[in-house]
């Protein structure tokens, strides 16, 4: 999709669904989209959270006529995201919303070998499905009544690239951006845009629950990650959905990731991307060496750990 | 991985353990496996195609000594896995194998808005469970008894990049290609090589089937790919895993790609590499346009399509 010759999209009296939009990027993205004139219905797993959310919609309220509404599902059901759908769809004289945000999600990274059946099932619904799901129904509704307007999904700069600690995490990231590069394409028999927002670590709550469970390895790893506020994501991934970008990032160390990964994805400006990728050529190969060597390097360490946890004859 | 400084991999002696053996590239694979010594054992849910395959592989034999069983599991669920695992390490006095080559999976392509539920779920099943759980049953193992050796996984051209058709195979590809990353640089620890293929178009039985449900228009931009046999893509990827690779193709066009998306993932040769980025970031938003194109020259015959299936107002 070329980002040259389209007016930017403007959330101004669009109905906008929001899924994960209690806390963390999607409640930030739900207030700048409150703030630009938008209607607006989050939807979460956390009736608490939802109140204090609504709440919060409410403080930065534009017009009187915005409409906003919050819905406490599990979505990483078909059948409840079915239902979430129709119920936002009910208060909305049967339409589907012009705009579906993807923000549900969350890691719960460990070692491979420690990771259980339901370690591996829960962590693609919590990556991939909770996205999946609401994309089928929705854009089931959108062909239906022949709506225009758009999805977009939340992967990840694990989407991008992997490292130890996310094998329940990083394949339904990446497999996030095999969907979006799917229907974007497919999604042009219907007028429906399709794009994907690639954050790098956010200081949400869902960070800080990943942390409880992340390898020791995989947070020395990250301790140099500069790293986002979820506001600070949030308006990049805004920036990027006004200008019809197909892959969306926040930060510059993704960016270079995205154009180092971008195949036939639709990049940016292509002298930029161009440079990221000589970049990321260059840079990208010295710094897996690095994780190389530091994950080697903590090998005698690990297999002490494995061996107390029984894991190790 | 660097490929410089490693002898390398032999097959002979080793015992390889290839799932979606019965048939397409499995059964090539374990040919070429046979005819270079290893001991292999065969799973697959395809009683008949099981002992033909057997009979192939006893017709290449190289010694009396070399051992070779099939074994029939449905390997999409974690606890048949394991089941499976644990008949063939019952017949090898209790050892994991040394390599497990992951060749089960099938696609069935559709439009996304006619998918169910049970077609995305399917979907992902056979482009991705079917390898991820065996890759932890074998690992777990491996860890266990402090084996090195090494696991293969084989995604697609379609884990580099996608097109109309393949919502329920494209995701489950790029997990796949998620999970070996990780992999890759976590099983650092346990001296584990993960590699992982991706072929083109094989002109196999499971290409027979998926193009019983494969959409016109997906028919239509895949005429003129070159494509290969099961024999040639099998020799590809062990070409591949003897020179230890970590991304394995079997064709330039997907070499373009791999090239073009590698991001932070090993490459081949730094110049190789670097020639075929170019020629991907010039060539590829070209064929990507034509494809765009193609697709939106058939919205109006697909849009009676789908009318005419009750899918649109």
């Amino acid at each position: 999709m070329s980002c040259f010759g389209r007016r930017p999209w403007d959330p101004r009296g669009k109905h906008c669904y929001v899924t994960g939009g209690s806390s963390g990027l999607g409640l930030a993205l739900s207030l700048l989209l409150v703030e630009q004139g938008a209607d607006v219905s989050i939807v979460a797993f956390d009736e608490e959270g939802l109140i204090a959310a609504r709440e919060r919609l409410e403080s930065v309220r534009q017009t009187r006529d915005q409409r906003f509404a919050e819905y406490n599902y599990d979505l990483t059901s078909a059948e409840a995201v079915q239902d979430a759908l129709r119920a936002v769809m009910n208060d909305h004289d049967g339409r589907v919303p012009d705009a579906t945000f993807l923000c549900a999600g969350g890691a719960t990274p460990k070692f491979f070998v420690e990771m259980t059946k339901e370690d591996l099932t829960r962590g693609l619904e919590m990556s991939y499905w909770i996205q999946a799901w609401t994309a089928w129904a929705v854009s089931q509704e959108m062909i239906r009544t022949r709506k225009k307007g758009k999805i977009c999904f939340v992967s990840s700069t694990l989407g991008y690239m992997s490292v130890v600690g996310y094998a329940s995490y990083a394949p339904g990231k990446h497999a996030l951006r095999g969907l979006a590069d799917t229907l974007r394409s497919e999604f042009k028999l219907y007028g429906i845009d399709v794009q994907i927002f690639f954050p790098c670590t956010m200081y949400t709550p869902g960070y800080e629950r990943e942390n409880l469970t992340k390898p020791e390895i995989t947070l020395k790893l990250e301790e140099s990650d500069p790293g986002l506020t979820a506001m600070q994501a949030a308006h990049g991934m805004l920036n990027g959905i006004k200008s019809h970008k197909s892959h969306i990032t926040g930060d510059w160390i993704t960016e270079i990731f995205r154009a180092s990964t971008q195949g036939s994805s639709p990049g940016h400006f292509f002298l930029k991307d161009w440079g990221l990728n000589v970049l990321g050529t260059l840079v990208l190969p010295l710094w897996r060496m690095y994780v190389d060597m530091t994950v080697t390097g903590h090998a005698h360490e690990h297999d002490a750990y494995l061996t107390e946890r029984k894991l190790r004859d």
